[in-house]
C-alpha cells in the first residue's frame, strides 16, 4: 500500500514540471449550490489535465537504461499527451497508440511533443497487440494509464495542493474513470485531511466503479457512453482497493445534468472545461441538501474538448 | 488632467470590492507568437468583465444624499452589471436603461444585482431621452461608462496591478471602444512604468479611435459593424485626449483575426473571453515581427458572451 510518504516525495519530484493550479471560486455558483465551493483546476494544468503528474512520477523513477529505449502506451485522450511530454522532458522518444477514431485535435498535440502515433482499430483487443508489437520492436516501457502506484502516487498531489491551500474542506469531489485521481486523491485526504470525506461523481452511462463498490467487488466497464469521454475506462483492481478503504460514496450523473453543470462552469468560472470535469458541480447540484453551508473542494479535472461541438 | 496620486487612490478606494485578476501565460502562446506573453483575466472580475473598477471608483466618492436616489446609466452590456454591481454596494438602487435588443443573459445579469431595467428602442437617442426621463423622475445620478476622469482612474488600475504583478514590460496592449481602459492604462503605464510602449486594438469594422488618432481630432463612430459587441461605443472627448498623449499606436483587425484569436485563447488558456477580449491576441499574431522576444501584457476585458452562439 502507497504510504505518505511516497505522496510527498511524488511531489518534490513532479514540482518543477507541472503547474500547481489555481483554485477559483464564483459567489454565483454558491449561491446557487448553497455551499463553499472550490474548484482545483487542473484544466490550467499542462496538457490541460492532471494526467501529467502521475506520468511524470513514473518515468522520473525510470534509470537512463530503462529511458533509452523510449516510453510507449496507449490512449485515446489526455494520458497520450502527458506520455509524450514526460518524454519530450526526459530527452527520450515516445510511441503512443491510438484508435484511428481518435479526435484529430488529440493527435495532433500528442504529435506536438514530438510523439510517434501509431493508429489501431478502436478496441481494447487492437490497442493492445499493437502496444505489444512495439514494445517488442522497440524495446519502450509501457506507462501504465492507471493502474499503478506511482501513477496513483502523482495525482494524489492534486489532493495534496488542495489540503495545504485550503484550511479546512469538509468534502472532496473529484470524477472517476480508471480511478487514478480518486484513489490517489482519497489518500491524500487520508494522510493530510483526514476529516475530509471524499466522494467520486460517476456518468450513469459509465457506471462501472458504482456498480463495483455497491458489490464490494470489480466488474468491467460494459459499452460505456457517455458524454464524459475521459471517463470510459474501466476501474482499474489497485486504485478499486483504495477507494473501497478510504472513499465515502459513488453518485451517479446524468449526461443532461453533466452538461449543465458544464455550462455554469463556462458562464460563471468563465473557463474551458471538458465534460469529464463537469460531473463533480453536476453532482453538488442534484443533492444539494447534503453540501449545503459545507466547504467542498471539487476537482476539474482537464480542459480538453472540441470546441467546435460544444453541446450547448 | 489626472495625476498619479488619483490612480493609486483609485486603486486603493476599491480594493476590497474587486478581484486582483490573475496573470495567466501559455507555452504554446508564446511559441505560436514568438513573444513573451502575459495576459490579464479580467474576465475573471466581478461582473465578468474590469468595468467595476471604474464604476466603483465613480460611485464610491458619492456621499450619501447623492447616493440616497439612487445610481442610473445606459448600456447594452457589462457597464449595465457594473453600475447594478455599485448600487448593491453602497446600498442604493441601479436603474438601468437597456436597448430591447439586448441579449437576455446581460437583462438577467443585471436585474440579478437587483437593478430596476427600463427598455427603449435601439438607437443612441431612445437611450438617452429614456435615461433623462428616469433621471428627471428619480433623481438618480449618472454613472458615465467611460467619459470621465473617475472612471479612467479606476480602469487604470488594471495597468497598475499589471506593473506591480510583473518586473519588465515592453508592450501593454488593450482593447479600445469607448477609451476608458485604453486611457487609464495609458496613463499608468506613465507613471508606473514609462518604458512600456502602449498600443490598442481596435476593430477594423468599427475603427473610430483609428481614425481619430490619425487625423488628429475625434470622429465619431458611423455604424460600427463588428463580432467585438464591447467595442462598438464612440470614443469619449477625454479619453481621446489622454490617448493622443500617452498612446504609440491603434491597430485594425478584421472580425476573423478576432474570431481565431478568441479559440486560441480558449484552446490553450483554457479560458471564456468575449470576443473584444480577443482583439488583442489577434493584433499580435498579426504583426510578430514587432513583438518576436518582447515582454508583451495583453488585457482580456471580459468573459460575457453567449455560450450558444459562439463563433467557431
Amino acid at each position: 500500500m502507497l504510504i505518505k510518504v511516497e505522496v510527498e516525495k511524488a511531489a518534490r519530484r513532479i514540482e518543477q514540471y507541472i503547474h500547481q493550479t489555481p483554485i477559483l471560486t464564483s459567489q454565483k455558483l454558491n449561491d446557487l449550490s448553497g455551499a463553499e465551493l472550490y474548484f482545483k483546476c487542473e484544466n490550467f494544468q499542462k496538457v490541460g489535465a492532471f494526467k501529467p503528474r502521475g506520468a511524470l512520477n513514473f518515468v522520473l523513477q525510470l534509470n537512463e537504461q530503462e529511458l533509452s529505449n523510449g516510453l510507449c502506451t496507449h490512449s485515446s485522450g489526455n494520458h497520450a499527451q502527458a506520455v509524450a511530454l514526460a518524454a519530450q522532458l526526459t530527452n527520450t522518444k515516445a510511441f503512443i497508440v491510438m484508435p484511428n477514431t481518435a479526435p484529430e485535435v488529440k493527435v495532433k498535440a500528442t504529435q506536438g511533443y514530438g510523439a510517434e502515433v501509431t493508429f489501431c482499430a478502436p478496441n481494447l483487443k487492437a490497442r493492445e497487440e499493437t502496444l505489444a508489437t512495439i514494445q517488442k520492436e522497440t524495446g519502450a516501457v509501457f506507462i501504465p494509464p492507471y493502474n499503478h502506484e506511482d501513477i496513483i502516487a502523482g495525482q494524489a498531489t492534486v489532493g495534496k495542493e488542495i489540503f495545504e491551500e485550503l484550511k479546512s474542506v469538509d468534502f472532496l469531489i473529484t470524477p472517476v474513470g480508471g480511478g487514478g485521481l480518486l484513489a490517489g486523491c482519497a489518500l491524500a485526504a487520508s494522510y493530510f485531511s483526514p476529516k475530509t470525506t471524499v466522494i467520486a461523481a460517476e456518468p450513469s452511462g459509465a457506471d462501472d466503479v458504482f456498480r463495483s463498490f455497491e458489490a464490494g467487488k470489480l466488474f468491467p466497464s460494459e459499452s460505456p457512453n457517455t458524454i464524459a469521454d475521459g471517463l470510459l475506462t474501466s476501474l482499474g483492481p489497485i486504485n478499486f482497493e483504495i477507494i473501497k478503504e478510504h472513499v465515502t460514496s459513488i453518485k451517479l450523473v446524468t449526461d443532461e445534468e453533466i452538461i449543465s453543470g458544464m455550462k455554469l462552469i463556462y458562464q460563471y468560472l468563465k473557463i474551458v472545461v471538458e465534460p469529464s470535469s463537469a460531473t463533480v458541480l453536476a453532482l453538488v447540484l442534484k443533492h444539494p441538501e447534503q453540501f449545503k453551508g459545507k466547504r467542498v473542494a471539487l476537482i476539474l479535472s482537464g480542459g480538453n474538448v472540441d470546441l467546435a461541438k460544444l453541446p450547448f
